[in-house]
């Protein structure tokens, strides 16, 4: 890329990222929501998701850690208040768990990560090492999935609801608080990326930084997909589901 | 763990970790070295496994970097002559791209690592990520997969020769001289291990170090086998074998 956009050219270049590359295209999203998986394999899906779950504050702190700009800094803290809550037992994380409850998986296996895929643990981890070590604005713009995440979660609410009778909207209260959360981190975070990428090097940056975020969420559903979607290849260590 | 292995013990814990998880056991190799990949196939393996012979050394210097032992240092030096060699086109890595070359592979395609599987990418970073971060125990004991790859490696020779048409023992050349090399290596990382994992305690990490890499290692070919092998699903943007 070597000519500079204008802030709503970039803003159409990333949302066209989204549109080609959001894990809501990805083939077990669509098993997911159209009540094609086993329970085992909603379990694996949420077992699995828990690890981004509980590393984005970590990764939402590492790129506070490093941001100067005050203003920018109180603004991301919303978003450690949103996943940590400000009492055990709130927050998304623990919204996240009340979700692994009502699927019938122990709460203590969950959280001590031995059935993760080694694969989700890269994947998450890259996006942890990402944000801590790339500029600020290319942080900032790996967040930009949310952009596109209120569009999935309400597909993902409708579809899990109607398909599966072991998914109540109680163990769904993670994702219903969260779009309006996404649509104001986002919105923010698309401010921030269109009025700071200056110049044709940082836009080409941030559109990078986005097709990262996306290759991250792709590949934790690939790694489910290949694990658990037969014919399975569970690798060796992983939760193997009971059904 | 809470009883302390004698040197011999932990050896075979380690090995038992090598007969149980080491990627030999991977469906993938199977399909490699028993002449059953396509062409394509064999491309898509050999771009993505370059990525991880690239940075291997960056993982060794990094060891390198953090031991105050100039013992230790010196005999770990030798890893980085093995694979940047002396000199432009020596070494494994200059071996390996001949490898890429011989199946017809474009050599600023794979370099430029645009085609790489997303989940190599991550799983390959764990592993540099870990080395730089653990103990000097742990990243040393997480190279003693090269315990056991002078068997997958004639295995590989002696199936991919036989079987496909458009591999030579030339192309093959990173492969015939990493015997010697692999066990030079594993038997310094051995001994030292055997030596200083002292408690239980270090004992346990240097298990868990082995079995992490054994993770990275079959993380790297199930990516490989989603991908490539039917019913295939390859990420956005990565290779598109022409066959």
């Amino acid at each position: 890329m070597t000519t500079l956009l204008t802030p709503d050219e970039l803003e159409a270049k990333l949302r066209d990222i989204g549109a080609r590359r959001y894990h809501r295209l990805h083939p077990f999203h669509h098993l997911l929501h159209g009540g094609k998986c086993t329970k085992g394999q909603v379990q694996a899906w949420a077992l699995n998701r828990y690890y981004y779950q509980a590393m984005i504050p970590v990764k939402d702190a590492s790129l506070i850690a490093r941001c100067l700009d005050g203003e920018v800094r109180r603004e991301w803290r919303s978003r450690l208040v949103d996943h940590d809550g400000n009492a055990a037992g709130e927050g998304g994380i623990a919204r996240w768990l009340k979700l692994t409850d009502g699927l019938g998986l122990d709460r203590d296996y969950v959280t001590s990560l031995a059935g993760l895929l080694p694969a989700t643990r890269f994947a998450v981890e890259a996006y942890v090492h990402f944000v801590a070590g790339k500029t600020l604005l290319e942080a900032i713009a790996s967040s930009l999935t949310e952009l596109f995440s209120p569009a999935i979660i309400s597909e993902r609410i409708e579809g899990m609801l109607r398909h599966y009778d072991f998914v109540t909207a109680e163990t769904l209260a993670y994702f219903s608080v969260r779009p309006p959360q996404a649509r104001r981190d986002s919105e923010f975070a698309l401010a921030y990326v269109k009025e700071n990428a200056k110049t044709p090097e940082q836009q080409a940056l941030a559109l990078k930084a986005l097709e990262f975020k996306c290759d991250v969420l792709w590949a934790m559903l690939d790694a489910l997909h290949h694990a658990y979607v037969a014919p399975k290849h569970i690798p060796p260590g992983a939760f193997v589901p009971d059904e």
